[in-house]
Parts: C-alpha cells; structure tokens; sequence
C-alpha cells in the first residue's frame, strides 16, 4: 500500500470521518505548505509526552514535559474548595469552563455508562473518584454536582455515580445535586416535549416586578 | 385555470407547503374516497361557523356551532384559580396541555413579538389581557406564569408583557413567574451554550440522598 | 371527538403530513378568510365530479364536469402520433410537460412495481396499455420511450413493461427506447457512483469544434 | 498556547472542520496509541518528500522517494494511447478510476473556474494541459474528453477549455467528446429538472427487445 493509502486510512479513523474526507485531508496536506505538516507532525508526535492526565481530576492537560501530576484547575487554591462537579468527559469540562459560571473543582468519569453496561465499575473512574471524594473532602468540600448530560447515558450514569459516592456522601455529609432542568436556549414550547414542560413548570423562577 | 390548477394553488398557501407538495396533495385527494373528500370539504367549511375563539382564554374551540362564549377550560371551575398561564399561540397552550403538569388557567396572546415590532400593543392581545387578569384576579388568581420560548421572540415578548402588566401585577399583589431554565430533555453537555449551562448550573436541584 | 380534531385526523392522512403540521393547518385555516375556506371546501368537494381520468393516457384531468373522455394532450391531433411515453405517475406526465421536449403522446401505468411485487399485472394498468399501444399503432406509432425512474422500483417497473409489451412490440414493429443516463444537473464527478460514471462516459457526446 | 491548542488550531484548519470537531480529533489523539500517533505524524511528515506530483497527468503520486517523473497510470503502455481525460482535481480522477470503465490516459486541471475567474489560465494548468495533449499526440491520442461535474463552475470550465484547446484540436485532428447526460442513479422523474429531462429525452437509448 502507498503512501496516500496509508495517510488516508490512518485519517479515516478520526471520529467521524469517512473515507471521501479522509482523502479531502491527504489532499488539503498535500496542497499547504511544509511548515503546517511539519507543524502537525510535531504537535501529534509530542502529543503523549507532553500532555499528560491530571492526578487530581483526570483531565488531559499540557504539561509541558515537566512532571507535573496537577493541571492548573486542581493547583489553584482560589477556586471554591466547597465544591467538586462531576462530568463525563474532557469536553464536558470544557464546556463548563468555557461558560465562566463556576468556581470549584472538577473530577472527569472517562465515560459515560449505557443500560446495558455490566461492569460499570471498570468503565468509569470509579476507586479514583472515591480518593479524590476523600482528599476534597478534607479540603473542606460540601457540594458534590453531578453534571451529566440529560439522555439515557447520562441519567444513567448520573444514578449509577449517586449510588456510589453515597456512603461518602453520608460519611462526609456532603449535598449532592444536579443540573437544573428546563428551557434551553432556543427551546420552543410548542415542540417541547412533557418532561421538559414538566420540569421547566416545577422549577418556575418568580420576578421581581419593578 | 382549471380545477385541478386552482385547488393546487389554494393548497401552496398552506404553512410550509411548496408546489411540488401541493401538487401531490391534489393527486391523493383525487384517490381518496367520495366519503373523504366530502368530509374534508365539510369540516373545513364548517369550521369557521363552529369553531369560536373562547371569549376567556382566546383560544379556538369547537362551540359545536352553540352561542358558547368559553372553552371547557375555562368553564371548568375545578382547576387551579390561582394560576393563569400566558402563552403566544394556541400550539404552545396544546403542548402545555398535553404535559398534563398544570391544572391553572391560560391565556393566549395570539403573536409574538419581534425586536423590531412597533406597535406591539396591537400585535398581541394586549387589553384582552388586562381584563382577563382582572376578572381571574377577583375569582382568586396568585400568580401569572409567562410561558414563553426561549429564544429572542419569547425572550422579547415576555419582557414587554412583564412591563406591560406590571401595574396590574401590583394593585393586585400578584406573583410573576417565568419557566425554569437548564437542560431540556435531549441536551447533552458538550454542545451546551454558556446561557444554558449558567441556567443549569443556577437552578440546580439537591438530590435527597438514602 | 371535537371539529377541530376531525380536521386535524383529515390532515395528518395527507401525504408527509405528521401530527404537527397537520395541526398547523388547521390553525392557519382558522385564521384565513370566511372566502378562503369556502373556495377549499369547494374545490375538494367538486373534484371527483370534475376531474376525470382520460380515457386514453389515463391521467387525471379537468374535464369540467362534461362527459369528456379524452384529456386535452390526447385529443391534440397536432402532437407526434408516432411516439408514446410511457411513465408511472400523473407527476412524471407533469414533469415531463414542462420541460416541453416531448411532443407525443402519453400512458400513466398508475404505479411503480416494487421488486417483491407478486402480481405486478394488477398493480399497474396492464391491459390498459395493451389497448393504449393498439389503438396509438393504428395511427402510426413507432417509438414507445419507456420514462421510468432511475432507481430499483423504477427499474423493475421497466424491465417488466419491456416483457409485457414485447409481442406486441414485435407484432406492430415498434421501437422501444429508455431515457438516456449521464450526469444530472448539478452531478459532481467526485460524488458519482460507478454507474453514473459508466453511462456517463459510454454516452459521451461528441463536441462540434468551431 | 499550549500544545492542546496548539493541535485544536492545526485541526481546525482541515477541511470541514470546525472548533468541536477539531477538539475530539485531539482527545481522540489523546486516546490512541503511541504507535498510532508515531504512524500519523510520519506519515505527515514524509508526505511532500514522498508524494509527488506527475509531471504528466499532474495528480499527486506516491513515488517513494525516488526522482520518479510519472505515475504509474501515465508509465503504463498498455493503457489506451488514443484518448486522455481531462478532470478538474485528484478526486475526480479517483472516481473515474474507482469505476473501472475508462482505460485511457488523464490530465488534472488542478482547479474549476467560477463564472467570475479574471485569469483563467492562471487558476488552471493551462500551459501544462498544452504541453501535455502535444505529447499525447505524438503518442496517437485521438480523443479528448472533458469530464467536469455539471454544475455552473464545471460547466464554465468545460467552455473555457473547450475554446483554449481549439488550436490544438484542430492542428491535431483531435475528437473533444463531454461527459452523456440524462438520469443519473437515483434520479426520480417527478424531481427532475426540465434541463435533466430534455438531456435524457435527446439521449435516449433503444433498447433491443428478445
């Protein structure tokens, strides 16, 4: 196999890349210029040795090649010690951080968890989320959040995690709670369906009428 | 213009229908049944001279062609007295309805509004509203419920339908409340928007813990 | 069940119209003219007693409630007497008239065969087309152009009309032609199946050179 | 920046791809093996001292390496000396191939001209495509044909070319031949354009009945 081949199936490997894509990247390559391919070459290549997974949280960050063992969240003393959200994925992280709404700290799953999983325990970070439960814990954490997505993986995840942390929650005497419900930005009534109007209804926020 | 041409073009003026859609409309009523086509051609003339908007609420409602001035709704004196419900359309009221979590009253405003709308006392049913809050206000009513879409229409709408009634709101001492804002059913993290995320994140829910 | 539910179960059988939509309809009927109505009501209730199916072509035409039997492409004496196209739908006939290319005349065969299709000689008009072809040879018919779509309904409907009419092809020594293949408007080369690209190239089309 | 981002802006610039994308090719990165990664930026690497560019046909080749001029289409005898194919880019030619039905020789554009292109030969091969049918002449090509997709862009081109390689054709003796046109794979007549049915109507084929 030739050298286009080879590129072309290492591309189509990419989450959701099929083959007529994989083939628009070897010839977008093709046609730019040797420093972006060098570039890319270098960045994928160091990758690995570069990022690494936080100890804390388990998020990939950039270390930089140094031994670092904590991302910059989990080493800075001045978010909220009081509170530790619970997402699935570095991209939920992101999201989160990217909307500037919340202080605390952060523990990432690896995963969520389908209906029919048998071993969810090994799916998920599950003994690294009770030391790291434990060492928030003595920081002075209050509020665990769950922040899962609101689809049958993600409630079912949700559960599955309550279920789990609840001898700590009860040891440490922790809150837990999870994501609000509702209207989402661009949500139309009409075509809600009824546990979104149910659940936007119950939990109505009162005006204050000037 | 022939008959066939003359039905195709009464049906391209229906909601999202283009030619080649009315066309085919033409051509299944054409192998349709007597039976059928007498019975659309009956409810549709009728409708008109049976279907009434409900002097209470303004929404439609089959009078079944009897002077009835309100909908059953309405006329039902086993619901909720001390909510009343504001929605644009008569869709957003049946989908309200079909959750089957709100037992109050309801409103429609027949529109919504845009950012530009001038004269927006005269696109919705602005004095209708004002004595439609009077009359619930005397038989009992607590608070008013905006229920509008979470987009810039509903978000405008429901703004100037804050403004607009909040003298009545005060002489009776009413609460205002908006519907509750997160996660709808479906939304998954990732590709949440900041709004959504800081609305999920503000309205979170403690889970009581066993 | 109430009026406006009979109309809104009359819609939701209109060809790819669901629930919502069909409920669109009859809100935005609601909020159209007393005239409007009446037109509609008019038109779907008069249309079996207007429009007829040619007793030639079998397409349905306007034949204003006379007792006309042939529509106004078959009684055309002026169109080409030596060609029949023979196409499934009354909505290909259309398609094909309004690209005014074609100047003979027409034979709706009412359906397309499905390839499980078990009796394909009751699905479509079979003996129809036996008395269509006999009756078109005596006044001079040489080409019948088989106009069928380019997929496997369309094929099959093809290939089993090609079987079915062959002795009388034979008998009245008749041509028999099927549309042409290449690109389409707007086929790009690099989408194209290997299909497409083959009767592309076998069909190429010499350039005159000035 | 850090190299997480570093990755993210190099991705981004893909075609087709946008921020979220470009974040799940880096976690899926993250996610890989180390050999996969090493593959991926080799590959990436050694693209441009491996690949080439024919200097006959102009597509991108895999020449190992080594000062290899011609692909292996362009080295091959057997292929039919008498006619080339002109397309416009690298995939048109992978399609062509893909079908397996042509067996003569290519020449890549490297572009299409938009309707509004002030230099043409300067966006396309133009000097190269001269060259390159003079050689083919000498060799006995005896057919040229263009095959560009058949929208406006490909359309614009075909004119263009058509008029620049006149001289040519006519100091040669050469035949230009374009791309049949009519159905292409899956067409629907009811859906088709009257340029597609007037193309397919002029290009019908007889068909030899049994």
């Amino acid at each position: 196999m030739d050298h286009l081949n080879r590129l072309h199936d290492l591309f189509k490997q990419f989450p959701g890349i099929g083959p007529r894509q994989a083939k628009r990247f070897v010839y977008f390559l093709l046609g730019t210029s040797d420093a972006f391919r060098e570039a890319l070459a270098k960045e994928v290549s160091e990758l690995a040795s570069r990022v690494t997974i936080c100890s804390s949280c388990y998020r990939y960050f950039d270390s930089k090649g140094l031994a670092a063992h904590a991302c910059s969240t989990c080493k800075d003393p001045n978010r909220d010690q009081e509170s530790l959200m619970i997402v699935a994925k570095d991209v939920d992280l992101d999201a989160v951080e990217k909307s500037r709404v919340y202080r605390g700290y952060y523990f990432v799953l690896g995963n969520t968890l389908s209906l029919v999983e048998k071993e969810p325990e090994t799916k998920i970070r599950a003994k690294e989320l009770v030391l790291a439960i434990e060492a928030r814990a003595k920081k002075g954490l209050k509020e665990i959040i769950l922040a899962l997505s609101l689809n049958s993986e993600g409630e079912n995840t949700r559960e599955y995690v309550e279920q789990f942390i609840s001898p700590l929650v009860r040891a440490y005497k922790l809150k837990v709670s999870i994501l609000g419900r509702g209207l989402s930005t661009g949500t139309e009534l009409e075509y809600s369906d009824a546990e979104t109007i149910k659940n936007a209804l119950l939990g109505r926020r009162q005006e204050t009428m000037m």
